[in-house]
């Protein structure tokens, strides 16, 4: 199932795609406590599928909706840095030495956005940035799972852009504050449930500035992959249902080839498979 | 107030505290919406306080109760380091340079746990330590607060122990999962409202290990005060009723004075007007 979050006639709701059409979901046995939280649903997702599935009501056109954030309110929203081979050595060039062992840090859950949201450039930022990361969604509740049996907690994958405002970012050896602007979390468009995708390591990944490739690059040159990634983070802590891993980007990121976004830029991250999101870039005070 | 939650007879509410008893505040009108979680009632506090002042309904000794978290689901556990003058020399002495803004780090929300819940020692930690801070709990949504304003925005304050493994934290220049070990967040006893603390700047905090004392400062050692904190947030992202700020530890952390958390200590942290928490360590496979 492609699950969505998209907001009609004054509602937000969970739905799935078919085609060129939504399917409200909110309707089917089961839904009523899960509202539109992706994460109680992830969390109620194997009781619920079926029915989700078998699900043929009322339907409305993709062109009619707002689509939003798939997951709007997970617990954890969690990105590894300097995670392709190519992009640790283009940062590498820039003084950011080879970590030599995965580097987590924390985009803020209040910075998720839709996925045709417009990204702010508030007026504090200098150097604002693009990532485009693919999206691991958790779904089971789990601790110290080895890499072996990791892709049975995932519930699905989506598309991330992890913005970044450089100047932040470089201010601090953390990276919190230049991660976490509000608006700097477009993902989307939808959650693509892990069943549709037969390899998440071999999934072509585009990311585009004004319709220029940027970035261009499979997800199989991960250096530590999605499995491990799941083992190393379950080693420190309980992940749950709807915790969001951005798992890494590409090289091609503007700083580095001397290209920052500018107001008005329309960038688009595609993941085969999993649909594109596209973001203007708009300028505040 | 002295707002807690708790469980007795197998449910979790929120109470106040009155002298030696809990009353549960369960039944006041307008907190069927809000059920057991902090958050939610700090979104809805303006409306509810007088209420909730006025409750006088069944109450429980604090000795037959299980004090829990006060918050156990806020959006956003942040966490600032090397922010007390001696602590930050203490950290440079150990090769760690003083930051030249503020270094914010997110300790996990899956990491937060009750007044006096164990401290989990896994095998996989060789470096465990204690850090005291007075924790900042947010009341209000908001965004581009001014330090001169951030006042209005705090609901209270609780005691954190922002529980470290000082060789994960260390493996990565983010601190991210030597912060974020399951329990490494105990928190509480309760959160005491804002307008029962003078001034939260000139509060004496003591950390003790098996009743020795290991750190003791006031709170106006801090060298970016609770309100810059805020202010330099909030120019980030948008803060939530329920966001827990813990705003730095003065010096005599364990790995300072040589003396790294063992399997059955007992650590107390205390922070004048807001009680004390105190948490075993126990070691685990």
């Amino acid at each position: 199932m492609k699950l969505v979050r998209f907001t009609v006639e004054g509602r937000t709701r969970i739905g799935k795609l078919s085609g060129d059409r939504v399917i409200d979901l909110s309707a089917v046995q089961g839904m009523q406590g899960v509202g539109d939280s992706m994460r109680e649903l992830l969390a109620n997702l194997p009781a619920l599928r079926a029915a989700l599935e078998a699900e043929q009501g009322a339907a409305f056109a993709l062109s009619e909706v707002k689509l939003e954030a798939p997951v709007n309110d997970p617990q954890k929203y969690l990105a590894i840095g300097l995670n392709y081979k190519a992009h640790a050595e283009e940062a590498k060039a820039a003084g950011v030495p080879i970590p030599s062992s995965q580097l987590w840090f924390n985009k803020q859950v209040s910075c998720i956005s839709g996925p045709f949201d417009p990204i702010d450039l508030p007026s504090v930022v200098e150097k604002l940035d693009y990532e485009i990361e693919l999206g691991v969604v958790i779904g089971k509740r789990c601790r110290n799972v080895k890499a072996a049996d990791a892709r049975a907690v995932i519930a699905g994958y989506l598309v991330t852009n992890d913005v970044t405002a450089r100047d932040w970012q470089n201010r601090s050896p953390t990276f919190t504050l230049g991660k976490s602007f509000d608006t700097h979390g477009p993902i989307g468009p939808w959650l693509t449930t892990d069943d549709e995708i037969a390899d998440p390591l071999a999934l072509e990944m585009v990311l585009s500035v004004n319709g220029e490739a940027r970035q261009r690059m499979t997800t199989g040159d991960m250096i530590y992959d999605i499995y491990a990634q799941i083992e190393y983070l379950s080693t420190v802590m309980t992940l749950e249902p709807g915790d969001i891993l951005a798992t890494g980007t590409p090289s091609g990121v503007g700083v580095a080839i001397g290209k920052l976004l500018q107001d008005g830029d329309v960038v688009r991250a595609q993941i085969e498979g999993l649909g594109h999101i596209e973001n203007r870039v708009v300028a505040s005070a």
